[in-house]
């Protein structure tokens, strides 16, 4: 038996103002285009498929043209579930006139049937949880739990398996020892948020969506496909994923990672602006760690010449604060000449004469008299 | 054949503040209920199915509710369009998956294969048209239309319709001699916006929505179902309703109406302030045209006693203006101590006496005199 687990698609989302929609499109075809090359049993997503509840409607589109892709042209049975940037009614409407085509969407919380898979060695049931606050898990189970362990355990408990069959659990959590990222929004502001692994013992496989960095708990067992994109810097450095899992017929499982290229990769580069303004021009998502200490002239127009999708620059050593940018807030309390001097010369290229200079000493001497008296 | 045509639904829509969902589902209850027991061949909503292109998530869980009703659990097909007021690209997310299990949703514009019905006479096939903007049909079909009526009749065309075969349109559109309603947002600004109905020459039926009154051309082939509620003070005369129409071998049509009860109906009641405030107390949705020519003590909250859905009063002969409101007009250049007067007159039931008009008098007079003193 063989699921491509996905998760984190947060379709509709933007990185510092760029639309990242023709990205998404991108990396979805590669995932759908393993799901036709491989052929998996099933394809599961949790959670997190579009950024936020009300999505633009070109996600919509992106999502609808997606699914049709995988269900009803490849004829693949796929699960959805519902994250924390999701909104359960909207991600389900129409779920139970699309079951009969093979896509199971859970969106609410509470039990789901699960969907069902029967290979050679039997049947594997792959139960789908829709993320849920512990207030919304007390409202609809009746229990009193009081965080987001407890209330992914009595969910859990909730789903009533059948302990001698094969099952799957897809859910959207924060596994305790996972390692996050920027982009993740956090389940629960003053309490932990987390839960233990051992909330999933007795399935073969637990399919988890929320950490944007792929990651293994259990030997595998437990996993996160990570996010479809780097969708913030502090992710540069990912490699992502999907991953392919394969589950025997006792139960095991080993996973295999499908890597997805983007379309535009979310770099951090860090240098001299000299080196930086040097580096082969790039339509990638790049963010410069510019390392000069003096001022410089339109550093952000500059390098957009290099890297047109520039999302942001960082000066670390031209501010005031620290040794090194001692010498940016000395610049700060500088006077005007001075600092006029050095702009020219790192624009022009060559220092100001004593008599430019002077001119001009006298035309802003003209402009903060102008100011003074208009004041 | 038989088919059970409704239109306008407007779920999420509010009337005067006032949430109108749990008479949305009290009325398609009544569709439903109908349905049920008629059993047509198909059941159509021709556009304006939510009041907005993002309605509220309740009322996309209505929509999903009622349709997993009619299609699932009655297995009727359904055809629904998207109109002036829905998201082409959020009313027609999973279209293609739902196909299968009978629902057929029209969103975007431009040609969408027909629901094709079977009796013993033959196939019926019925057309759907998603509601487009001239300027939409023209990027979509490539041709140089520039009005509603050019518009549709490019679009019928584009159809590709086999004329020996018996067919139905489903269209949202404002067909020239339509009475309007005030909670109709108009198709044009500056144009015309209407359809002629000629357009329709050749379909065995028309169902159309956007006008809220129902309304028939043609002897009954083209009609308005009308909105499932009354969706303004407007429309208070109206008798809401669905269509069930019938149609034969030759393609020759009859229709019936299919009275929906309001949970709430929406009045206007006029009268003297005493003779409203004796009508039997009612949850009806009530706008009061109060004729007294005299100020009266919060005429809202006393009404609101009587109707606690109150949607609004008006003072037709209380207001400066006409010859009668010349009343209301005189009251306003008058002293602030005789309007008190009425005032204490009309709360308390009995005149202010001598004693009392000059209590006041001295009140408002040391108000007066500490009013100018402190500006």
């Amino acid at each position: 038996m063989r699921l491509l687990h996905t998760a984190d698609w947060h379709l509709g989302r933007q990185l510092h103002g760029h639309s990242l929609l023709d990205d998404q499109a991108h990396a979805l075809d590669q995932i759908v285009a393993a799901a036709a090359e491989l052929r998996p049993d099933a394809v599961i997503v949790a959670g997190d498929i579009y950024d936020r509840a009300v999505p633009p409607h070109e996600a919509v589109e992106l999502l609808d043209e997606v699914l049709a892709r995988l269900v009803q042209d490849l004829r693949l049975p796929t699960l959805l579930i519902a994250g924390n940037h999701d909104s359960p009614a909207r991600l389900a409407f129409g779920a139970r006139l699309m079951r009969g085509a093979g896509l199971v969407v859970v969106g609410q919380a509470g039990a789901s049937p699960p969907l069902v898979l029967e290979d050679a060695h039997g049947p594997l049931d792959i139960f789908g949880l829709a993320y849920a606050e512990p207030a919304l898990v007390r409202a609809v189970l009746g229990q009193a739990v009081h965080d987001h362990d407890a209330a992914l355990r009595a969910q859990i408990a909730a789903l009533g398996r059948d302990p001698g069959r094969r099952a799957v659990l897809v859910a959207h959590a924060f596994v305790a020892g996972g390692g996050e990222s920027e982009s993740e929004r956090p389940l629960s502001v003053g309490g932990s948020g987390m839960v233990g692994t051992d909330a999933f013992a007795g399935f073969a496989y637990t399919a988890l969506g929320h950490l944007h960095a792929p990651q293994s708990f259990a030997d595998g067992r437990i996993r996160y496909s990570g996010s479809l994109l780097k969708y913030s810097l502090s992710e540069a450095a990912h490699a992502k994923s999907a991953t392919l899992v394969e589950i025997d017929a006792a139960g095991a499982c080993r996973t295999e990672d499908i890597v997805l290229s983007p379309r535009r990769d979310v770099r951090i580069l860090t240098g001299l602006m000299a080196s930086l303004l040097q580096a082969p021009r790039s339509e990638d998502y790049v963010a410069c760690v510019i390392e000069n200490t003096e001022a410089l002239a339109e550093p952000f127009a500059q390098l957009r010449q290099v890297f047109p999708n520039l999302l942001m620059i960082e000066r670390p050593f031209y501010a005031a604060g620290t040794a090194v940018q001692g010498a940016g807030a000395e610049a700060l309390r500088r006077e005007v000449p001075d600092l006029f001097a050095d702009f020219f010369e790192q624009s022009v290229g060559q220092a100001l004469s004593a008599e430019e200079a002077a001119m001009f000493a006298e035309i802003h001497d003209a402009w903060q008299k102008a100011q003074r008296e208009s004041g």
